[in-house]
């Protein structure tokens, strides 16, 4: 029996974890988690609200390191630059619950009831980040619109790296922004982007990663 | 007693509307609906699954134009310009729907449970716009990030035209777009970015505006 509510909550989170890849998602209850960890369906809910939040517990935490980390950017660095800055610095804690991470992303590709808490959670998220630009000094309109599309690149990154175990959070984040930066420049001459990509099935002149020096 | 199906639809359409704004959307029935239009209640469940549906029901329909408009922009213009090019294109019918568009701006905006709702439309549409891209010969890894960045950007653009009735929504998708080039337009010299704009707290040396060349 665990002693400790921090190791409870460690044996919690393991055991749901396993349960929902063995059995899905739907076909487990709180009562299969506590039992799997050793401990009473009471301890489950000291821990938790229910099922679904062990897999969004996280998120309070996350939203936190990221008004923190984004108020650690000194004040000169541009919107974009900050955003990158941010989300790079997170990739410790990132990387530390990469286990769950993965598994919430295939329970919620198994799972499209789960959908929807996942956009709810990256709207809070751009939420987040919109006040961290603001307090940059960034009017509403532009502060609102900036974490939209930098949380949106975000995801994309996140999404990229849960899927694929030998990815790294930072690399990802990093190419990420690359892109975006691509998809914004215009080309003067106005030939097609070169932003394409590798996968492109008409345009082959150019590559994602032929303007590194915009990365950051 | 309306005669034609489109004709009970529309007067639908308006009494739920003018219910949701008189009373609350959680303080009104499918049944309040149908007296105030004159119809059963079996005419109303006969066009509308639910009263949720009143407010979500022009989303297919969007999806479509969005997937035309994007095809027929020619191959040669770029992700951005092209995103750009078919939300532009799709202001007449936006504009027809307006009346539409501000009343669930209002109902959604008092009614916290319809904002998952809103969510999964926005979801929805990005997928919508994703397909568009890869047609065009993106790959999917940037197919996805540009549709969820320009949909995010669109999203802003609606959400700022239905909660001004003198605002013109090409006007704002425009400037949004726009705004997005700025934010990933690196400067030179490493100074602030140019993009704060006017309701900055901090910085007031450049303006949204002061490179109308990019907005196309």
């Amino acid at each position: 029996m665990p002693r400790s509510g921090a190791e409870a909550r460690d044996r919690l989170e393991r055991a749901a974890l396993e349960l929902y890849d063995e059995r899905g998602y739907d076909q487990t209850t709180a009562a299969d988690i506590a039992a799997r960890a050793g401990v009473t369906a009471r301890t489950f809910f000291r821990h938790f609200a229910d099922k679904r939040e062990v897999l969004f517990h996280v998120e309070a935490g996350l939203q936190e390191e990221m008004a923190r980390a984004l108020a650690a950017v000194p004040d000169d660095v541009p919107p974009l630059a900050a955003m990158l800055q941010a989300f790079r610095s997170m990739a410790p804690g990132m990387e530390a619950n990469r286990r769950l991470a993965e598994a919430r992303h295939r329970v919620i590709a198994a799972t499209p009831a789960l959908r929807e808490r996942e956009l709810a959670k990256a709207a809070a998220m751009a939420a987040t980040v919109a006040a961290g630009l603001r307090a940059r000094g960034l009017s509403e309109w532009h502060a609102t619109l900036f974490a939209q599309v930098g949380t949106a690149a975000l995801g994309h990154a996140v999404h990229a790296w849960t899927a694929d175990p030998s990815a790294d959070y930072d690399d990802l984040v990093v190419r990420t922004f690359a892109a975006l930066r691509e998809l914004a420049d215009p080309e003067p001459d106005g030939r097609p982007a070169s932003v394409a990509g590798p996968g492109q099935r008409r345009r082959s002149d150019h590559h994602e990663d032929h303007r590194r020096d915009h990365e950051t």
